[in-house]
């Protein structure tokens, strides 16, 4: 199956564009659990697995970020490896790791995880120019979302910085990647951030059709409905991430599972008009 | 010890710039060591701890590459971590990880590069802002390289292009870096690449303090003559790179480890003016 074959079902038969974000932080890790289990390695591959079972119904992608894993040395990496497992068929992996690098090293990335995590997409960082990207396309089971127009403040230091007449950066790389795209068999997505609202129309329509992996709702502060009208007329299909805002719901709370589940369902329909904007396509 | 002591004694002691950048491939690593482990983790950590066993006398620092640990699962980063304790106490060690985030994912990384792997140094790609980096900028026992001019042809794609009046982008990261590190115990370094010299001037000039990380000599092709008019008038502490060339000096070779350590003699021997021209400032 190709990565857009899989990435339409799984928004189908979810009925849901939501990406949870998996960033266990052990110290954020509901009191409940972290009272039973003092291992740091089980106490978050419990927490991600009770998270995903949590909210299984109503994401269509999961997003591991990788720094929250590394940061427990390799056996956070052996946590990651497990998990992976306990996600449900058919759902869209990312991996949020956004490597960027050149020959060699690159390739290594692209067998770090597509062959051995076996994900089916992985963000990537464009900064030293567009062959970065070459070892990862040549495969179209699997999509890279690259690094675009971030969610964050400092985007605006060089992302958002013009670069061409009337391009910026992110815009500039855009118009790039869709050339990329006409070459490759692997898809080419973006990362825009949903609190750039403002900035995103010359990214977007630079490359119309690109899958998008959108962060910055939730804690980020991203409007939900600004950001339907973003996308109007885009053809690609996007995942809108939420991570903390959702796997940390339950705070401290005894019932935290439900809360978690709960939030999602409600992220969930707050992207409903997104969603179904895309399904009727 | 400050980093800057640290690096400045181990070029000291050493005699010697040369970094020497581990990317431990099973598919290079010489016939004869393939022969007798047949574990890939137990056959890259015993390559890595010859290699550096055959350099020890000629290397300032070494540079684990993250994406070959990575690309060998959970069980590669357990070799890199084996691997750190095997490195001579005094030499400075950077981990090669490209990393690039913000706010608590940056801190996760922090967290995995300095608390738990305990390295002198990382490697930083600033694309998605200046504040990518201040996670990081509370300790002057370390140091981030941050990407501002890499060695690979690529960059001319986005790391060269002009982005204010005379600028390059890089230029502009490197004027931002600059004065980024008046504000930062951790010592602010950027990573240039030796095939650059055209270029490289601005990147230099905007940040004449800062230590240098110099990919690009060796496999590459940047020449160590030209490098070193460079570096002319460049304050900062450098460490130049060789990876492949050195590492895989040995082929397919009984005597690989004497390849190796000569390898890495005659290009201590090469960059000797560089050493020198420190050395006495």
């Amino acid at each position: 199956m190709t990565f857009t074959e899989k990435l339409s079902r799984s928004i189908q038969s979810s009925n849901s564009v939501l990406s949870v974000g998996l960033d266990p932080d052990p110290k954020r890790i509901p009191l409940p659990l972290r009272q039973r289990i003092s291992d740091p390695h089980d106490l978050v591959f419990e927490f991600c697995r009770r998270v995903i079972e949590s909210t299984k119904s109503e994401a269509a992608a999961y997003k591991p970020n990788l720094a929250f894993f590394e940061a427990l040395g390799s056996g956070g990496w052996k946590v990651l490896e497990s998990l992976l497992d306990v996600i449900p068929h058919g759902k869209i992996i990312i991996a949020d790791a956004k490597r960027g690098d050149i020959g060699t090293t690159a390739e290594k990335y692209k067998a770090a995880f597509f062959d051995m995590m076996q994900v089916d997409a992985i963000t990537l960082n464009p900064l030293m120019g567009l062959e970065t990207l070459d070892p990862y396309l040549d495969d179209n089971s699997k999509a890279v979302y690259v690094l675009t127009l971030t969610s964050n403040r400092g985007a605006s230091d060089f992302l958002e910085l013009p670069v061409e007449g009337r391009l910026t950066l992110g815009g500039y790389i855009s118009e790039h990647l869709k050339k990329k795209q006409a070459l490759s068999a692997t898809s080419i997505g973006m990362v825009i951030g949903a609190t750039k609202t403002a900035t995103a129309r010359q990214v977007l329509d630079a490359f119309q059709d690109s899958p998008l992996l959108i962060p910055g709702i939730g804690a980020q502060g991203g409007d939900p409905g600004q950001l339907s009208k973003m996308l109007m007329g885009h053809t690609g299909l996007p995942l809108v991430n939420s991570s903390r805002a959702i796997i940390y719901a339950g705070e401290d709370n005894e019932n935290w599972e439900e809360l978690v589940a709960s939030k999602a369902s409600e992220t969930r329909l707050q992207l409903d008009p997104i969603t179904q904007y895309y399904k009727t396509d």
